[in-house]
């Protein structure tokens, strides 16, 4: 078992204050009167809102966050006890499901309210919503189009703009709370694949191996095992997305495991390979290969640097170790209260890192057809550089003999 | 341990066949040149796409679902392998997340090829999507917006509508292969539910409790605990989504699980209620009035039937028992793919079941201020009327002494 100290759970009111705060003080930067949320994250970041109850699909929830004045929510009455729990003071609800206005008018005059004191305080009656890239909106577009109507019967000046950034921005950014549950849940992962052999052994099947992996971690501490996928194969695996098969592990093999697991709504996610006997020369470069590119994608890591940096690192050392291909698209991204987060490390991201940006590394490389090595890590960035939240890999391949 | 038989993983591409002619012919009678689907859920019933990287909130994943021809899976390629695995022929991909083009492109190629043969055909040129209550489009509202564009840009004809009934009531009848699934982790949990008390104990802290229940029903063969709510509290509790918490259970409590767990992407959803030591006798009275509207909730389970029907069979034991209200919303719904599904148990829902239908009984009542009291069963509808697919709870509340 970890001696690792499990954090408090929750936060105090004055980390709401202060996100809410920042969120204020973009609003105005950028002319909205209010910002309308719709989906779990991002509700549980301004209000602290976490529940599993988001895995029914049925009802919508809303926040809105106004310019001027407290935060909004405009929930089913299901949720109100437990958000109550929290900052959250002005809580409005109805009985969801509903056969007509599953709170749409309710929603109307949170969005009515916020705007007229915008108007009267800076004239902006913009209303900002999560419609850019990476993002969706947690709600039925017949009710966006009510919505709007509604709004536009009420004053012609209310517009819907997109808001996107100001959220990826500003939750890409951890509080020292925040990362100290980050660590903690990746240091505790980080425990249960240190002794994977001591519970997966030649001959298990894949569904064998994810049921014991699951059950160890819950045993360590974390809260959830929300996310794993890996399996293995010969001198390689092929596809790193599928549930657990049938197959079982066997002299050659290489399994990949690759774990999201949450402590109190935080999320680590990082990988780890295993050969088992004597495992075809290819693999162990491979391995070698994407040890080492992680590395490099550390050391480019601090403040003021990109993701795109972070991918030119980690590019350089795959591409001279003869990667074929990367199908997965990127070499790492965001982490946080969801498994993946913005930025993105590829060619392409220009997103300007902080003190506090946490963020993965996951070199991947296709090292012969149908072959992949793909390696992960997770990072925070401080002041003078990197430091890893998860405990780094072994530098060479570990071997079950 | 139990000796129920794991049902086989996957489905026969003869089931995926008839699930899309089902669909095709639904298409044909309201008229649609093609539907596009965006979440997990639809995408999985029709693809066999089962993988648990939809936690990735990154990538937009499309299927084209064609009135005339076969489905066009439009789709990043870090899922081509897995995707391949299933009945799947034309699965067309790019490198995601793209910074500018995240599959639009593609997408409006299919929809275009769709829409031309579908014309040819029939001269349908409506394309069907999910815009209707209680669903959501899990893609940028700005792609959808340029997906419109590119669309009129190809056809002036081209017109999003409303698709989502044809989903929601092809989905509610499920089968006989997905009743067995059903089923199966249904009894799985029933066996771990019966045994509570060898693995839980009082000054266990809800934590714990929640902990040791997950890896029991793990052990016992769900491939996730993907769901778990509840706690416990003096004479009954207030709040049944919070997460779990530091209070230990002590003498006078009662304790709520309420566990969504699956196999191979199958959900049960139901609950189980427990005292310890002596607990107020209201709460022993609210448990078997619950248990009871459960029974003629069960009774009036048969095809031709709706969910008013068992809202109102249910609604009329817990008025007689004095309930003081409900904050659920409604008495059940349906549960397949999902935790849960269209319809819900409620006064309006007139959705008439079907052999097949599978739903949750879910009686709950507030029995004292600020106490509640919610039982849940599982059940298909058969010709005959429903049958339980989780095992009944006890008809008196189970008490540790």
């Amino acid at each position: 078992m970890t001696s690792l100290i499990q954090p408090k759970r929750g936060f105090d009111n004055a980390e709401f204050e202060k996100r809410f705060a920042v969120v204020q003080s973009k609003m105005r930067e950028q002319q909205l009167a209010a910002i309308l949320l719709t989906t779990e994250h991002d509700i549980n970041y301004y209000t602290g809102y976490l529940t599993q109850f988001w895995q029914s699909p049925t009802r919508p929830w809303y926040l809105v966050l106004p310019s001027e004045g407290l935060p909004i929510a405009v929930i089913p009455t299901i949720g109100v006890e437990c958000m109550s729990k929290g900052w959250m003071t002005d809580i409005r609800n109805w009985s969801s499901p509903h056969p007509t206005d599953d709170g749409i008018s309710l929603l109307t005059e949170a969005l009515v309210e916020s705007v007229e004191r915008a108007k009267a305080a800076s004239g902006f009656t913009n209303i900002g919503i999560s419609s850019g890239r990476e993002a969706h909106m947690r709600m039925p577009l017949c009710d966006l189009e009510q919505l709007k109507v509604n709004l536009s019967n009420h004053d012609k000046q209310v517009e819907f703009v997109d808001a996107t950034v100001i959220m990826r921005r500003q939750r890409m950014v951890k509080s020292p709370n925040e990362i100290e549950k980050l660590r903690y849940v990746a240091q505790t992962v980080s425990s249960v694949f240190e002794r994977l052999f001591e519970f997966v052994h030649p001959g298990m099947t894949d569904a064998e191996v994810f049921r014991a992996f699951k059950i160890q971690c819950l045993t360590e501490g974390v809260d959830d095992v929300a996310f794993l996928v890996g399996g293995a194969d010969q001198g390689g695996y092929s596809d790193i997305i599928s549930p657990a098969g049938p197959r079982k592990i066997g002299e050659g093999d290489v399994l990949i495991l690759d774990t999201g697991c949450t402590f109190d709504g935080y999320y680590c996610d990082f990988d780890r390979n295993y050969g088992f006997g004597k495992v075809d020369q290819s693999a162990h470069d491979a391995y070698e290969a994407v040890w080492e590119a992680t590395e490099q994608g550390f050391l480019a890591a601090k403040p003021g640097n990109t993701p795109a940096d972070l991918f030119h690192a980690m590019n350089d050392v795959l591409q001279k170790a003869g990667a074929l291909g990367d199908s997965v698209g990127r070499y790492g991204h965001g982490l946080g209260l969801q498994l993946t987060e913005p930025p993105s490390n590829t060619r392409w991201d220009d997103e300007v890192f902080e003190v506090g940006t946490v963020m993965t590394l996951e070199p991947g490389m296709e090292f012969a057809p149908g072959k992949l090595m793909v390696h992960e890590e997770n990072i925070v960035i401080t002041e003078n550089g990197a430091e890893y939240l998860s405990r780094r890999a072994l530098p060479k391949m570990p071997i079950y003999s």
